[in-house]
């Protein structure tokens, strides 16, 4: 990527996170103590836009899928859990600390640093090497080669500038705290660094108490926790952080067909929010995880480059197994129409398909997407409108209702439109401000429409609709509003597309 | 409480925790590994309650009124947010260990024990007096005292039977963890106790970027943790909880007004979703927090008592006026409407209404609430009918669309059904069974509408809808349905109640 190019997009991500702050979208966490590194906080808009994708994704999931039901289990789960899961052991990454500076790195961020200064240099072939190198040393758990490679690369800790490295450890990215005060009842458990075993270690008893029949599946919404050693990109990469996941539970040897199935149907909702299909890739691990058959990232053409904000994994029965080993208890699925069949056997751990997808990540996709600055004229200006377009079902207010003038009776007017739409939408009352100053307002907010109540509101019951996007304006009975704006923010025309 | 009483009572709870778990409300937590104590997961049903608790909360704060908004704060904070709150100094629990059998016991607990068994004996002056003289103890801190009350009245562990007690010492209900990996900057994070602070540091992000103007309010809805020595009652308390709380903004002076507006607001509410007025009642706090100048607790009968449900707290400015002092970040608002008016100043830390809501509390208040059982004569044969009886808009299910046949093209027609109407719905397709057994098992999440596809619907396109409580079926056209389950469903018609 050239320089020019990096710093254009640094720039838009700036204004972007210059424009969440300032209008209410993300605030950094506990600024007024100076920030928490890698935490966010949502503001009075961006709460109601990731309520909106949340409750969307929620409907999709489950209201449109008979057999796809929800679940909300807790962030604090029994250890072994998590010993099953594998991330007690092996949810690590490399750490080395320079003995001279006693700054702590990544080991691995370190290599990768060096080869990307290999390849700015054109040594293409010496890159890939050490990179080649470091993947091998890696998987085979050989800690002592990577600090070797370190050190025979001379790669110097940037405070210090020496190669005075200590031994290279693993370092476990849960957080872990205490529960229980009585002495000997005391023990450490984690913060769950995904949503995901919540729903395994459920499966039976959703499927039991709803009498699911597979292929079904188990959707959830809920925070989760990972100390990230490099966390960065505003909400892209955060500590704490929310995932929506779908586990669908499906015979084994029918999975490829499901994986197919949802790696298609995910796309499509991404695109039916109103995110254009170019901005939109596939892209298949080149690496699967353990635990996984098949495995491809949905990306987004952020200000920062093609990044991932969903994943499809063939999981296998790799979780259930996993579970049934460690608890003792049996995790299969008596499939009876395998049995009238005559099929040989109806019982069986189920396959799994995930989708995976992070809710500040399409957060931000949402937010980056809608962010639009255009040249307009005012008169013989030439000016730079910004607004946000979101998709209306999307948009945080979804009217604004703004009365010319604050006398004549023009605000009790308002006012009154306003109690009468206040029950099916979320509306701003503004009368501030001259009436374009509260049209920029709302443009900067992404409000689809701008309700005008002007003196001949009072005479014919009629008000000004101005769009956000084509800045038009339309007049109209007061009495057609519901139905107007109902029709471009319910959530129902994204559903029709997915159903 | 005549303990004939208090088993009835444990038995009617008991039937609730076990029909909670038996019909996908909520399930222990971690089950396959022996749970979690204190900790559960919502499941398929409760999942879909829980949201349209919080839903609804989260409309009638903010979308009816027009000066309170939302916000979305992260459960990680900086720590002087708990220093400046006062939960890192304040906020234990007074502890014991008897030496003998290395039990650990809340020390107000077990002389609560005591007055509990004198007062059981008739001996109810010696049971106040134990009570007031342990509160003047705890009250100044004197925990040597506590410990000396405690061996003067021969309390003794239940274990060992001895008085061979350690010292009283306080312990933190809060949860810490460690956050980064940098040796030199990892530093000690509490889980939030509360979601109240996330909106106090917040107040003039929010005042500024949304241009509120005192008095203004922020909701929150957001998950905190409390280390909890003695949890029980089922999700009444547990160390993972989920809180819907609102912070009101106002000026020095008025907050007695805005206090009695909101205690009133709050328990309307309650009654709207249809919990009885006489289940409900008002409960002054005896004596008021550190912070507080009034509060009130909204209590609902539960089948263990009257127990809260919601508090209604005026803090003053004690937070705000914290967070000044120790982020040296003054938190004053600027009253421009003071200042026109003449008076003599406009800068002041506004003064704070709370109203603080569990929304675990508020569902098994509801979940309770709509657990019925009734006779019912089938035939000859008199049986009781285990319903519940949830407000259609806050039930899980709205509608079951149920084939009378699994042939004929009933399906067919009831999928067709299904379909045009899960955009708006939440619903279950049930095909298996006799219909007998399906309406009962709706009966039992407590769906309000059983809509039966039979062979006249293949003539005449009606259908019968069924109501849960009443068990009267109605014939209607199947294009009447949307709107007649809209009218009973949709929170409008909880909302302009509030309005």
């Amino acid at each position: 990527m050239a320089t020019q190019d990096k710093t254009l997009e640094n720039t838009q991500l700036k204004d972007i996170v210059s424009h969440a702050k300032e209008y209410g979208f993300v605030f950094p966490s506990s600024e007024i103590y100076d920030g928490m590194q890698a935490v966010y906080d949502y503001g009075q808009m961006g709460v109601e836009l990731k309520n909106n994708i949340k409750q969307l994704w929620w409907k999709c999931m489950t209201q449109l899928n008979q057999n796809v039901v929800g679940l909300d289990a807790a962030i604090f789960m029994h250890p072994l859990t998590w010993k099953a899961s594998g991330h007690i052991d092996s949810f690590n990454d490399p750490m080395i600390d320079n003995k001279d500076s006693k700054k702590r790195y990544r080991a691995d961020v370190l290599i990768e640093e060096k080869a990307a200064r290999l390849e700015n240099e054109g040594n293409k072939e010496a890159c890939d090497a050490l990179l080649a190198e470091m993947g091998r040393l890696l998987e085979a758990e050989d800690l002592d080669g990577v600090r070797e490679l370190i050190i025979r690369e001379d790669i110097k800790c940037p405070v210090s500038g020496t190669t005075n490295w200590t031994e290279v450890r693993q370092f476990n990215l849960m957080f872990s705290t205490q529960v229980g005060s009585v002495a000997e009842d005391t023990s450490t458990i984690y913060l769950r660094p995904e949503t995901a075993q919540g729903i395994f270690v459920n499966f039976l008893n959703v499927q039991k108490t709803g009498r699911m029949k597979v292929p079904f599946g188990i959707a959830q919404i809920g925070k989760a926790f990972r100390n990230e050693i490099v966390a960065r990109q505003f909400i892209f990469r955060m500590r704490e952080f929310e995932q929506m996941e779908m586990q669908f539970f499906v015979r084994p040897g029918t999975e490829m067909e499901w994986y197919n199935k949802w790696k298609e149907t995910r796309k499509v909702w991404h695109e039916a929010i109103g995110i254009p299909a170019a901005k939109l890739r596939y892209h298949d691990h080149e690496k699967l995880a353990h635990y996984a058959n098949a495995a491809v990232d949905i990306e987004y053409q952020f200000p920062f480059g093609f990044k991932e904000i969903e994943g499809i994994h063939s999981r296998t029965d790799f979780d259930l197994t996993q579970h049934q080993e460690l608890s003792k208890k049996k995790q299969q699925y008596f499939d009876n129409d395998l049995n009238e069949e005559g099929k040989p056997y109806g019982n069986y751990i189920p396959y799994v398909i995930e989708t995976s997808a992070g809710a500040d990540r399409l957060f931000l996709m949402t937010l980056c997407n809608a962010y639009q600055e255009e040249e307009i004229t005012e008169g013989d200006a030439v000016k730079t409108r910004t607004f946000l377009k979101f998709h209306p079902a999307l948009a945080p207010v979804k009217a604004a209702i703004l009365p010319l003038t604050k006398k004549d009776g023009l605000p009790e007017k308002a006012t009154e439109i306003f109690n009468d739409l206040k029950f099916d939408f979320n509306m701003i009352y503004e009368e501030r401000d001259s009436i374009g100053k509260r049209y920029t307002r709302q443009d900067l907010i992404g409000t689809p429409f701008c309700i005008a109540v002007d003196h001949q509101t009072l005479e014919d019951n009629t008000v000004t609709v101005r769009d956000r996007d084509s800045r038009e304006q339309v007049r109209m009975p007061i009495s057609e509003l519901r139905t107007y704006i109902d029709k471009a923010v319910n959530f129902r025309s994204i559903l029709e597309k997915l159903a």
